[in-house]
């Protein structure tokens, strides 16, 4: 795991939580990923120049952010490399305001948008895994393979409910 | 009505049926002002260079969008002049999108912000003359007239009700 | 423009009107695609054979569904490639609720998001051309201009607005 | 108590607390059950082979799910039998997104959706024995006694409240 | 069709419109049905004559209404036979409103409730045909036929979509 | 305080801790009042006998229910005094769910509705004493001391946030 | 019908097709009434003299309002008389805005609130009217007769439906 | 720091623990303020009086309230100087209530809105010193230096983030 293929951007560090999940999914299949924590209106600047190196640096980049959310709008307006968006949970609203502060994006500048959560910063790894895999075969094994996985985990479960119940 | 106190900005050229609404406010006052289209995500550089170079044109920027709503949050990233923001109402959600985000910014960049549609644009101007206003005692006292002229429609119509109904 | 790299697959031909930008979008970057009415409900059986043939025909799936939208989910868990989802407007909930069907996914299966509505299906198309443009310079190449395009037009828009003012 | 009338399928174990309520009801009127944990999503196949199974083996299903909760859906999709919706709460968004992924349903494909939570898994059972119960005589005998108790139950906190006021 | 096996009942004339698409379907499938407007409102003694009348009448009630939608409720808390809601749609709040009032009931007391609007009224209709196919094998055959009608119908909708694109 | 002027009827004992609330406040005015534990759903008689002998025993009544929340409608179509609504909170929806199936009742039968929880309790205890108070100007007064007992209690919190920052 | 028992206000004249619906109950009922078109926001001073002399000449006030719809609450802040709340709907977010800035008051100042747009009209003249009848025996008799009128109706349009099918 | 520049209000002393955010920030750049606690509903005379009141003692007032929040109207209903609304966080609906209150204002008064909770505290100060800067370079200076601290704060939290993950 050399490269840095995917880049990690959260607004905030209340956020790493959350985007961890992310993290542990890309090391599980061994991509290499980078880390930032930027905001789109705090550091605003910083925000413009990781957005606009962007391409050199990175295939995909995940961004997690919550409230008026705006950090995966604002990379995606400036690099053409897809940016994934995870809504983080807010005790106010329940993560609406995150989500549909990234999802609605106006047509031209695509933000695809993950699950509230930290189901959802899993999701986006494996979406960025997905989307090396269109040209990485081994990669694309590997999902074949962790599907199989998890379709394995669901039977044991099963097993596991059905032997509670004597069934 | 020389200078170009208030800066209005849209996302699209859409909105400017409501960003009337705040223009016929300024005129009505004899406020100067600029208007401009530009778009965070479709024309982010624009964006910058307009936020960056506010402060020296502006006392007060008045931004519309609608959706995933980043207009205001971006510019007020990076100015210190004040910021205020017009949700447009969607027909998808009823402007619920674009209000939750712009108004659910993080601590250390406010949007102050509208309500939804014309009401909200409307409101938006006033708001930017009761900020000039703060050292600008004629338009405090226009602002005490609107006031007044109000109430006055106000009495109006409800004569006119009275009388519909013989009261 | 001879592959079929994308699959674009709706729940209903009703959709087709909002699916058609998608189509749009693809036509003008000289992306292939094929398209499918396939409903997850009402052509389960279908919609399974789609699914598992998906890795041999397509590069990335386009689904748009409306309601309970269940589409997209039911082909990512069954397929390893990228599956984005469209939620469609409805007249009841204004899309909220073809929006939570999709972007709620469990974790292990991601179903990226798009905008209700026609913005979401262009971009839609706008997010598959960035996918395969992960190891297709040429692709890459065309979204740098199409992005220099929309802020062009973004500022004719702002040239002819100003106009109207006389500014 | 030995057939297996009623299929209580669940989306993950995390469900089970809920879907217990159901057993319990169902324990207590002698209705065979049969319990599953399997995961539209994640377990898909082993979703298809369960619903093309269901007619031969369940009178009736009671499904469970969370988030973007198909897994009722999918069910109801490949079998003619009454698939009964139980949408999980969820820490996101109170189960609106449960409740919306389940109960709008597409013309065609009918689930019949409960309230969230442990209300929503009792109904479910009760759902189940009333459908039971057209063909029952028994059962529906046992449904009137349960409706008694209920009332006498209430009757009986009337009681305690008024005692405690005096009354 | 003589017997009158499916009770449907509406709170208001103005819901007919809607309810019919379920009668369309019991006539479609032969199933026997009545037809009420009572208000569990306006007329409530008679929905309480309705409600403890119908066990010796129907072997499943179908019942829409709008707003505080309490008819499914009140009658099923009336009879022991299965009481399936349709929330109507609702010019306010999309039907929203409908949809809570029907679904949230407490412990206790089902009510099996559809999807918003006509698509809803399908379905219950299909459901009411799916209890009483639990001891019909009749009408399950002819759910399975109509299953089979559906998957073709989408089949076509398929065709004449991919021929308009030359596929 | 011998009269029992207002009946509070709540569906579920675990509605006290609110319902006591208002109870509190008739205490204070020294106004009469019952107290019924009684549920439209599962003791729909008992609900029915309550409503039909209500205008003998009571003026107001005070109905307190959560979720699909129909007791206060449930006694107001069967009573012609005033049945005024407290929705209950509810983990799941914030009380929504109650709120909307008690407020958005049909034309014809009103039911006055108060806020979500003990507010909501209080505020119908003080809205059942304005009822009274239109024919009892004792009962006025105290309102009007009790309107100034406010006021006075919100200038003490004044003075001692005031102290508390040496203003 | 001379006296002036029920003071009728309304934020805007734009609020008066709803606002006829509880004139025309109190027309019905021979309930004497007043009406004015006043502004919480626009004519802040004319809603404050209303309220403080509203005791001397009503004995109920209505009052509809809309968006952040303030004068209910404005009015009975002042008043010990009871004060209705009638939340107009809105084309942004049909009314709920309306709805939760009328329900939603503090515990000491009710604002009872009817369901959105021309039923809460009527039914805030109904609840006026039973709020009348709790000491006017005649009134109360008049609201048995128009309980009575409605179910009625209910039953006519029952006989015209079943009719339409032959039943 | 002398003078009392911003005038903060809130409803309910419950609401200082928000409010203490607003204070803190003025501290911080210098700023003079008032407290006081004043509620539009339980003190309305008062309220009234401090509105009037507030042309000669404020530049600017911050006030903040929870639910039916009309705090900030009632005041911004009867003074021309700027009212910055703070929507507090309520546990029933996450502060939605509070929010629409506060933004849906009618055309003619705004209420400039805040995100809810501690976050649109400190934001209502960060406006009022914008606001003020307006016409004071000092202050205008110290927000600069307040932007460039915030990206600096980021910058160190990325910098310990990235250390942690040995980038």
């Amino acid at each position: 795991m050399t490269g840095k293929n995917i880049g990690i951007v959260m607004g905030s560090d209340s956020d790493l939580a959350t985007m961890k999940e992310a993290i542990n999914v890309l090391r599980e299949f061994g991509v290499g990923f980078d880390v930032n924590v930027i905001s789109a209106h705090r550091s605003p600047e910083r925000a413009h120049s990781y957005a606009t190196d962007a391409e050199k640096k990175y295939d995909v980049i995940i961004a997690g952010a919550g409230g008026a959310a705006h950090l995966a709008g604002v990379i995606a307006s400036l690099t053409p490399i897809p940016v994934i968006g995870v809504p983080m949970l807010t005790p106010e609203l329940g993560g609406l305001d995150s989500l549909l502060s990234m999802v609605q994006m106006p047509s031209g500048v695509p933000v695809p948008t993950m699950g509230t959560g930290k189901s959802g910063a899993v999701n986006a790894a494996l979406l960025a895994i997905q989307i090396l895999s269109v040209s990485d075969p081994m990669l694309r094994q590997k999902l074949a393979v962790y599907k199989k996985k998890m379709a394995d985990e669901v039977a044991k479960k099963d097993t596991a409910v059905r032997t509670e119940f004597g069934l």
